[in-house]
């Protein structure tokens, strides 16, 4: 049974604005009826930021009907989310105020609906966060700008306590002290929660304002959910420190505005906060969405306003069963076993210990388990240090942070001979809702020419638990690409076989035609694909090849030897992958009759949507993988795009 | 005519060791000898880093001979240098003490000698450095390793003070404090210099005691050219802060020890310190010598010990000619030129201002030139901030780190659809004396499935040009891969055609044996194949292809029609560059007769040395070259291998 649920019409939104005189009342009341449309919009999404978007939400509201100056235009004062992690409660918002679509309460983390984390396609977004620690250096560099081009305005970013963790912030403040950067004002969302537990413990950040202080930034603090104290420090920082950048140290509470989520009705034995992303329970809307509309009611009713009409949604499509196991739980499962017999084994996380499935880990072996926070280059260091004292570090994150942010740590490491076993979750292009900074497609490219590095890809639980047997066998290092969309009941019956470097397995024997790929993702698409083609009379041959960066020359061989067409099917960008390397090594083969060879991948900034939604807005659903295998049969295929764009 | 050059012998230091007593004097001495061999050390190498070593010889020598237990044996004590832009100073004082060879002195900077930043090959170096900012987060980790091992021992860190522009100390500076690492000392070698100039003129590091101690550090600061003070100053970290993990910033002068060298010989009007790297004058090295001896003798007069025996070394190899153009300064140049009618243009560079070649923009604009630090992160994405106000950076730094520390950044840039370009300097092989850390072959993998970025890397002075026109021109993001060692005298007579996205031109004409390639290494080296092939018969067909992530069919479809063979040579990796593009899509094409292929490229991590033994290291000499084209020709080649390996 699907749960009503209830938005704010802006209408209604527009009735408490034109209602209220005072800009504090008013700003609580904004306040308030957003709230309703964050849980709303996440509730129905599925999924998506409810404690980051309460907590910051008074913020939010005050900047935008107070503080900022023509808001929205090209030359206005400009604010943005440096994390990206309170993207509902930014467009609750923007929709409040009129500078998103009301439609688009509807549709958050919907393709062509509003991405999980903001992105530059969705009005006044004005960069991609959700990677963290790039919006300090974006405003400046708006600035820099803003000043050669004779521009005047004030630029905000508000930023995590959690992702102030991340070394790039701190690259960031010297130089706007130092250039006398007055136009910037950091606001931290200083709920003290990050995504899995307390700041505090994860990787504390002691003195905050001694910090910023001593990087030569003006520093100001108050409650961030007392809108008076907020209207207070805003002054306070206009006529201060006009010519300082200055950081507004906003004392929040996670899940701020009821106590259904908020951090302070959180029990003493819980040491985990349970509303960072994720959508709540039936009850949980339930009670939160009451507590809301009292809240918001009580607020009206004190400015002499009507009580509030809420507008009763459209029932969301059903949430698609996921029924399959999930990588990531397999994987830590695993590795709590293995670590059992070896006691080298040390885990080291960046504070993504639920999403990593890691937290049986670290119960089982506290002393081996290090929480970095969000410090990637640090962590991926330290695990080399580790290293070279014998011991065998597993270094997690997701993939879409773990091979970019500290790429060059990486290679370090793999200079010095170390071996070091990385392992990404969330890999690949599902789950496509939080959008295209958590979708790691371009993982396999990053680091496929690290030295005796070899990158490899379960397909499901079974073989997961044989990768991390192989991880602590072989000398080399491993980045493990871990899928973290559940696993297809297709794929995971399939079991495994021993993992051999460079071989792979075929999964459905069939003809002369030939598909390659790895991972539940694409191998679900392509099992689907052949029993399409089935009717068609075409009987596809599925081959596993679990190793993205790395093919055994016989065996290929011996495949492209019984083959007449050779289909690579990719969860990655179609450039640096795995059809680069078949057809590179296939090349060198030199065969006298190589089989038709095609790539096909992802060729455009991954969508945000469902997971059928972005199969199908990229061309790897079953149906469209069987329509590529029809074109090639009849030799109506083209060749390319070759080339990676961006979605235009 | 060749200069004469001297250097201490071991038995000259270990006599000055054996006669003195006293800690201080005895380091003082060890100190001023180690500083002549440094000296020798680089003019003969031709090249290194003076300056730091210089700066933080007595620091060295104090810790290796007074306050580190056990060095060198694997559970005592650990020095490791994080910026490794003093290796020639560590090297000398190891050798000093009997920890590396006597005969390495002469081979710093030489194949199977001392590489130009420190290695895991030579003996005592426990980490690759020469990247900068990872040192302390390496040290964490053999703390984290010792205490899981039992081991009690302490970590010193060396760092520069410009190094700590980077972000990845700062955040690797909370956890230490957090897990009460007493075991880990970090000092600083503060002389105020980074690789330009006054670090206070790139990026101020302000307050940089109480930066430290608001990160939960222990601050004890001294002169650290004083021996006296720096025994004073560790007696007081260890008594005083037994369980924190303590900085000392160590107070020195760049290129202390001697006049000719020292920053406070800088005349008011010179911003440029010019003993950062690179080699001295022969003036330079003899009044420096005569410096250093003088000082060293006077110590040892004092002791009552007999004045030095200097041996005089065998005349280093002269160095080859270079007469050719370096490439940067080209770009440098046209980018002057270009800003000129183009007023989007900004120049953002990470400290290397005069590698980069950007000393005349900088000059001819400096309100449209941020010079950033060390900070490339927090650089990429400023970057992408200005592009947002519709500006046009150009963002500069050496390849090996440009294409990595800020990898996701520039990814992030990408997914937004602005344009930057990113100019790499010191791409490739060459030069091979800085070392692996300072050598990008892994830059095009990296960066090459980067969406709506291509990556270019012209021959010669004229298309580099060229290249810059075709940057500003071209909607699309540009990685701008500059090699800087000096382009052949063949290659730059080659002059330029116009530049199409995607297409090379033939080089020299010839049969169906087709090499390709791209960049003055390659090509270089190529054209003396081909001359060496002419002699036995073969007409070697030269191609260059600029375009390394980027190929267009037609015209590889052209170019295969009338090639038997197509061999293509990179100054890269064997995975993940120009060879996996044109081998994929060479497939794709499905020709009916398509020509042999073969990829040649760099299959172990960069050796050390000079321009001819590292090219024939890694098997791109113009004499290997001809032999592997011979062996295609005579249908004799082996595949492979594809694999990227360390060295063992």
């Amino acid at each position: 049974m699907t749960t009503p649920l209830r938005w704010v019409p802006v209408a209604e939104i527009r009735r408490a604005l034109d209602g209220i005189d005072d800009p504090v009342t008013r700003t609580r009341a904004f306040a308030g009826l957003t709230r309703i449309n964050i849980l709303y919009m996440v509730t129905r999404a599925g999924s998506g930021h409810l404690g980051s978007s309460m907590s910051a939400a008074d913020v939010v509201s005050w900047l935008y009907l107070n503080e900022l100056r023509e808001p929205g235009t090209d030359t206005g004062d400009l604010y943005f989310s440096s994390k990206g992690h309170d993207a509902p409660g930014l467009y609750a918002a923007l929709i409040g105020i009129g500078l998103l679509d009301e439609d688009l309460v509807h549709r958050l983390r919907r393709i062509d609906g509003l991405p999980g984390h903001p992105d530059v396609h969705t009005p006044h977004m004005p960069f991609n966060t959700g990677s963290l620690g790039m919006g300090i250096a974006k405003a400046k560099g708006v600035i820099l700008a803003d000043r050669l081009l004779g521009t005047r305005r004030r630029v905000f970013v508000l930023t995590g306590d959690g992702e102030l963790q991340e070394g790039q912030n701190w690259e960031s403040l010297a130089s706007a002290a130092h250039r006398d950067m007055g136009e910037l004002t950091v606001v931290v969302d200083h709920n003290k929660i990050q995504s899995d537990t307390w700041v505090a413990d994860v990787n504390d950040l002691g003195d905050l304002a001694a910090k910023f202080a001593s990087f030569g930034w003006a520093v100001l603090r108050c409650d961030g959910n007392d809108v008076a104290a907020l209207q207070e420090t805003c002054r306070e920082r206009a006529e201060s420190y006009p010519d300082r950048p200055a950081v507004i140290i906003a004392d929040t509470v996670k899940g701020a505005g009821c106590r259904t989520f908020a951090a302070t009705s959180m029990g003493a034995d819980e040491w985990r906060y349970l509303f960072h992303s994720g959508a709540p329970s039936p009850a949980d809307y339930a009670s939160a969405h009451a507590e809301l509309v009292t809240a918001a009611e009580e607020i009206l009713q004190a400015a002499g306003l009507a009580p509030l009409t809420l507008t009763e949604a459209a029932p969301a499509d059903p949430k698609p069963a996921s029924t399959g196991p999930r990588l990531p739980e397999v994987y830590g499962e695993a590795l709590v076993a293995k670590a059992a017999t070896d006691d080298r084994i040390v885990a080291f996380d960046a504070d993504l210990v639920l999403d990593t499935g890691l937290i049986p880990f670290s119960q089982a072996y506290p002393d081996r388990f290090v929480e970095c926070g969000i410090a990637e280059q640090d962590m991926v260091s330290m695990a080399g240090g580790l290293a070279y004292r014998g011991l065998l570090p597993f270094v997690h994150s997701f993939s879409c942070f773990l091979h970019a942010r500290p790429n060059e740590q990486i290679y370090n490491n793999a200079t010095e001979g170390r071996k070091v076993v990385y392992v990404g979750s969330l890999a690949g292009l599902l789950p496509a809702a939080p959008g295209h900074s958590h979708q790691a497609v371009r993982d396999v490219s990053a680091l496929g020419a690290v030295p005796d590095l070899v990158v490899l890809e379960p397909a499901n639980a079974a073989e997961t638990r044989a990768a991390v047997d192989f991880c602590v066998a072989t000398p080399l290092s491993v980045y493990l690409r871990l899928v973290t969309a559940p696993v297809p009941a297709s794929v995971d019956a399939l079991g495994a076989e021993p993992l051999e470097l460079g071989r792979g397995r075929v999964l459905r024997a069939g003809g002369p035609v030939v598909a390659i790929g790895s991972g539940p993702t694409v191998l679900g698409e392509l099992l689907g694909a052949a029993e399409l083609l089935a009717a068609d009379g075409v009987d596809l041959t599925v081959v596993e090849l679990p190793w993205l960066n790395r093919v055994d020359p016989q065996w290929l061989t011996d495949l492209a030897e019984r083959a007449e067409q050779l289909i690579v099917v990719e969860n990655h960008f179609v450039r640096g992958g795995q059809a680069d390397v078949l057809a590179r090594t296939l090349a060198e083969l030199r065969l006298t009759d190589p089989p038709a060879f095609r790539g096909i991948g992802i060729t455009e900034v991954p969508r945000c949507g469902t997971p059928a939604e972005a199969l199908h807005a990229h061309g790897l659903s079953a149906a469209q993988l069987a329509d590529a295998v029809r074109a090639e049969v009849a030799g109506k295929s083209e060749p390319g795009p070759f080339d990676v764009t961006l979605r235009h």
